[in-house]
């Protein structure tokens, strides 16, 4: 229990978002005057909402309190972590700190949405601390699947937070230092207040294997596949993977083409930060393929996911203008799919098999995430008072919990929050004290927000069963029909081999307004409701489907 | 190649499906005027057949040889072998011979589509042999995640075809015998033409485990846990599953409550037909369940596949009648998600936690196919002079071919066929000669076969943006507008929070039209195409989005 007039005061740990989902985190920490938000991601549609382009938390609540709010603080450059950003910055126009490649990930959002002028944004190092209100905030090296992503110490006069930020511990890092372990020993030393760690993987025993395991296992795959074109698909953002496929085939004398624009723009930007090294006369432009044989080709692709419109499924379409898969083709999928993606990864590796290519699709990767063994290890160097797992869905969230309990965390120092919860704490105690408005605001388009629940409602109608429209004119006054009615479907049959269907479908609108006329109903509002009832029990009767029924009647 | 003008004539195979998906499992055996048909499956609808309920295949062959076709011959009893046989033998009406309980399980189909008294059924034993036409087929016992399952023998003048279902290997089988190892072994000593042969484990190593160990997991779990109640979810054809769970309730002193309308009449059914042993009082009504405390009970229900209005799925979601989910209830999936259900699963296992529940979701399952060792014993055992691999996508046959290869088939004699191919063979070769119409038809309500790519194109776009309607009325002759423009959409926006954005779109249509007019464009062709291109320019630099539109112009 959270005792009240403490000298210290209280800190509130605010998530919007993150904690039911892989997707969307940011998190709102409050202390008096001071907001730091941490991380700011999007997240992918779920499969009910239709047409949505992607999702992005609420931020009603900081928009509320927009005085207050200090800065974003971002733990790395994936979309989950930074996608919202050019959403929220309209209304939240606060100055944005992250470690070099973030920043620069950040900066080519930013470029595209045309806000790079308006935002302030500050480059932080490993082991730098930056002040924003009362709170300090130290960047610590971790690993993950994308370079430079950090953990965070938040040091409030509550006292210390630590967030691992996604995470694994990668004793071989295939650029850079391993994670910083002394230092998340030396905090822990001070004593930390709270530790919010990444769940992913908290269902997986064990420890996550080194990214450099993967550099193994491409040499293999180069060594005995010397005659075959290579094609490796795996994630834009996953620089050391790139870096590794690089490495192997300058060590197996082969040109590397990179193809896919997401793939691209982050090779771009990893190169010029200086995030890869690239040995001369090693990449070819794709135009340029032609002019080398197979066996000196590797084609580094996006595609990985069997996203439909990506570099490689539209190779296993054959509709990629510039690469035709053929016989005796190796293409690696060095991923895994993400959950939802499955059968979409298997379309196309069926395409592919089926123009002859030979597919890999399994252990050519390794996961970003900490397994249970790497998550204990965090909380024996950190020994947190209180364990509040992060990024996960609710299975993940409460595996985590487990750990944290075998460890010796008392239950009731354990909190599973859900977005929106105000947990307030200290050194005395911690408490769930209130809950803030959030949410998913939907993006289809330009619209941010415009579509809810009625509009997908009824997309999800008009996409199982259609839309019959039915349209007739009433001269004004009398009531009486000067055209119509007239019954225009789509999505509902195939209308040239239905006739007999459409005539008794209008027929049912017509006797059902006739039967209005002959009861002196002349409510419009009524007999479009009659029409309605008459309409979809024909059309139920006779088809055993449930169309959106529309009928407009026009006044002339 | 195929040699002309044999002695022994030629066997025709014509799968028409079953080779592109896990489903819809149908093939023709043809020789001189006889046709058999092995097993009649639907298959679920794809993520692109919106609105659809389930797909059966295009039978135009067998209806154009009518007089030919002698009879279905099922394998086992699962939904893609006997699916579409409602829906086929309306056409098609010929008996269907299967063993006992596959064809207990047709009956229950033929019952709800009220086809049980025209169609003729025979049930085989195994060993047994009938005879249709110019082919004699046996029946050969094996093992399946559902009793019954058969191989056949197809004997024709051609010579000999072993089908071998849908099978695995289990020497330590819960009910019946091991498969009959012994009888492919002497059928194989015979000379055997061709094998078709299960893929879909063929890309996984190794053996696929016996059913009885997940009879040990079952004791493990009800062991360790005697004070929670036990809620079980898996498949409700695989009546062995459900025995073992029996087994363990009773051993442990549970009672046994089924639920799920599609659990509850396979168990009818198998019991009845003495495929379920239920020691006397061990089944209890779920309306007693309240009689129990919850360390006696044992629930067994569907689910398993996260599927929407299934009893578990109903249960997670807080809306199942009878059955509310608590603190401490713990919660087995004896199943693994089929690809494409995985996200499905995982929602209902985050709502199962969320209500306090624990779930244990791996491990408590087997396959019932064969894995790459079990299809190179068949192999071995039948030694076949061709190999067509059968059941699967494009990877599970290739991988499956690529096993028969390293089993010394020559590559020649390896047919990866596709729907509607017709090979034709003998002892002296054989050669794909032509090609069959095949594809799938779409089942919808009552409609099969009515909706084809237009429509679902249209549920496409209508489910990604919606739909604009624009209606006016024009006068008969002048084409003065007497009513309208009228705007009415669905699924586009919010329309009460975008007034400024519909009227901006009646404004381009109507000034559209008047454009029309001024230029003394009088066809209506004409104005529909003018109104649809301004309304979509403007729609498109409003929001980016691409809703249907549709203009309707009334005469009066």
């Amino acid at each position: 229990m959270l005792k009240e007039h403490k000298s210290s005061g209280t800190l509130k740990i605010i998530p919007l978002g993150g904690l039911e989902q892989i997707g969307m985190n940011m998190t709102a920490f409050e202390y008096a005057d001071s907001i730091v938000v941490v991380d700011c991601g999007l997240a992918f549609p779920d499969d009910d909402m239709l047409g949505i382009d992607l999702v992005i938390p609420d931020t009603t609540y900081l928009k509320e309190n927009l005085d207050k709010v200090k800065g974003f603080v971002i733990t790395h450059g994936h979309e989950d972590h930074i996608g919202a950003l050019p959403y929220v910055l309209r209304d939240i126009n606060v100055p944005i700190y992250a470690t070099k490649l973030t920043i620069g990930l950040i900066e080519n959002k930013l470029e595209e949405h045309g806000l790079l002028e308006t935002t302030r944004r500050k480059t932080v190092k490993f082991g730098q601390s930056i002040s924003l209100g009362c709170f300090r905030i130290e960047f610590i090296k971790t690993n993950h699947s994308i370079q430079d992503a950090a953990a965070l110490a938040l040091y409030s006069p509550a006292g210390i937070v630590v967030h691992t930020g996604d995470f694994k511990v990668d004793y071989t890092p295939v650029f850079g230092d391993a994670i910083d372990l002394q230092r998340f020993a030396e905090i822990g030393k001070k004593g930390v207040l709270a530790l919010m760690c990444d769940s992913t993987n908290a269902e997986r025993p064990g420890y996550t294997m080194s990214e450099k395991t993967v550099g193994k296992t491409f040499d293999s795959i180069f060594s005995e596949h010397r005659k075959e074109r290579l094609i490796i698909a795996t994630f834009a953002s996953n620089v050391d993977r790139v870096q590794q496929i690089i490495n192997a085939a300058h060590r197996f004398g082969r040109k590397v083409v990179v193809e896919g624009r997401s793939m691209v723009n982050a090779i771009a930007t990893a190169t010029e930060l200086g995030y890869l090294d690239i040995p001369e006369n090693t990449l070819v432009n794709i135009d340029r393929m032609k002019d080398y044989p197979d066996e000196k080709m590797v084609l580094v692709t996006t595609g990985s996911q069997g996203e439909s419109m990506a570099a490689l499924s539209r190779m296993a379409a054959d509709i990629h203008k510039k690469v035709t898969i053929k016989r005796g083709d190796l293409i690696v999928f060095s991923s895994h799919p993400i959950p939802g993606n499955e059968k979409a990864v298997s379309n196309v590796i069926n395409s592919l098999s089926e123009k002859g290519a030979d597919v890999i699709f399994q252990d050519v990767h390794v996961s970003g995430h900490a397994c249970q063994e790497e998550i204990k290890l965090i909380y024996s160097l950190v020994r947190p008072q209180y364990a509040i797992p992060v990024h996960g869905e609710y299975r993940h969230l409460k595996a985590h919990a487990n750990i944290a309990m075998e460890l010796g965390i008392p239950q009731e120092n354990i909190f599973i929050l859900k977005s929106g919860n105000v947990l307030e704490l200290n050194g005395e105690g911690a408490e769930v004290t209130g809950q803030v408005e959030t949410g998913d605001i939907l993006v289809d388009g330009l619209g941010v927000g415009d579509v809810g629940n009625i509009v997908l409602r009824d997309r999800q109608r008009l996409s199982e069963d259609g839309i019959i429209i039915v349209v007739m004119t009433l001269e004004r006054g009398s009531n009486q029909m000067l055209s119509g009615p007239d019954i225009v479907s789509r999505g509902f049959v195939y209308v040239r081999e239905s006739e007999d269907l459409m005539d008794g479908a209008r027929l049912a609108a017509e006797e059902a307004y006739e039967s209005c006329m002959a009861a002196g109903i002349t409510d419009w509002g009524r007999i479009k409701t009659a029409i309605k009832d008459a309409l979809g029990s024909y059309v139920w009767k006779n088809t055993q489907r449930r169309p959106m029924l529309l009928p407009i009647i026009m006044e002339a």
